[in-house]
């Protein structure tokens, strides 16, 4: 059973701190940080976001500042870590756009990636945020595969989110509780 | 069952290929990267290392290069992913002393975040490299934290790694072959 549409955010009230609040969901990352770290405190799982790869050109050894590099293409995904002994991996991703999600906001390599953890039973997903909507999904890796296995579309349709993945609840503390959808679903597929 | 101490080391034919490749086990991460490589290729397990967490001062965003940066201390260990359906994650670490291992090159918060593992039913050890032996071995974690719970030492001894480790056979491919003993003794403890 997935979310009706919408629900968790209908359901907040309209106050002064809401508002804000919502205005801070323009930074999943930030808010995923915050997740995981309520997450780790609470003892629940560990789950990390992998730092930046970076290139190294130059380093002054004396005062060990690095006064040259350039960003790296990442080979796998931004997030992993272990909840309920289990191994979760997944990657997240803001758009503007309001009615699709550009595959190309993930790399070839990524998606490679994603397949093998599947493969080996891994539990992994991709977590996107409609900003426009402010609506934020869960889908799980299989669902992401199968869709671009069978497509021609530069795209994944907004609506493809709300059949088969699951939105996720949007509160203050913990902020995007994906682990919930886990919890629930995570097992079946 | 532990392996007889450089056992893998004594069997190695003593031709001049073999010199070389001694001297290239002077760097453990390299040899770790080629290693994950092959299980990768393999589709054994997906286990990466973590790229150097790096605090970014300054980027010249017309060239994306990052012209001021600086080096953070890392809050997990440095590897983690997936083998047979479970979660893997360990740090490895060389020294040139022989006759023990520095406890202070594993930071506190690592041994904070391997204990967080190891509560989690995830597969979690050290690898260290005994540089002047040319040997190396894998720790479970908690030995690891077993030993320094128990202790006021401010370094673990060769020995314990001797009785209490895994010696880790070298081999042309995969180089540093850690998963064979996950394989054997890696649910048992």
């Amino acid at each position: 059973m997935n979310y009706p549409k919408g629900t968790a955010i209908k359901e907040r009230p309209h106050n002064k701190s809401d508002i804000n609040y919502a205005n801070r969901g323009m930074n999943l990352e930030h808010d995923l940080n915050i997740t995981n770290e309520y997450y780790r405190d609470q003892d629940i799982a560990h789950i990390y976001k992998k730092p930046t790869p970076i290139k190294i050109g130059k380093v002054n050894y004396d005062t060990m500042k690095i006064t040259e590099a350039f960003f790296e293409s990442p080979s796998t995904t931004d997030y992993n870590g272990i909840y309920q002994g289990k191994y979760i991996d997944f990657e997240a991703k803001e758009t503007n756009i309001k009615t699709s999600f550009p595959i190309k906001n993930i790399h070839a390599h990524q998606l490679k990636h994603m397949e093998a953890i599947v493969r080996h039973k891994g539990i992994c997903f991709l977590i996107v945020r409609f900003n426009k909507q402010n609506e934020t999904y869960l889908l799980f890796a299989k669902d992401l595969l199968d869709f671009i296995k069978d497509t021609k579309k530069s795209s994944i349709p907004h609506e493809y989110f709300v059949q088969k993945g699951y939105l996720i609840e949007e509160k203050y503390h913990p902020r995007v509780d994906y682990l919930k959808i886990i919890k629930e679903f995570g097992g079946a597929k």
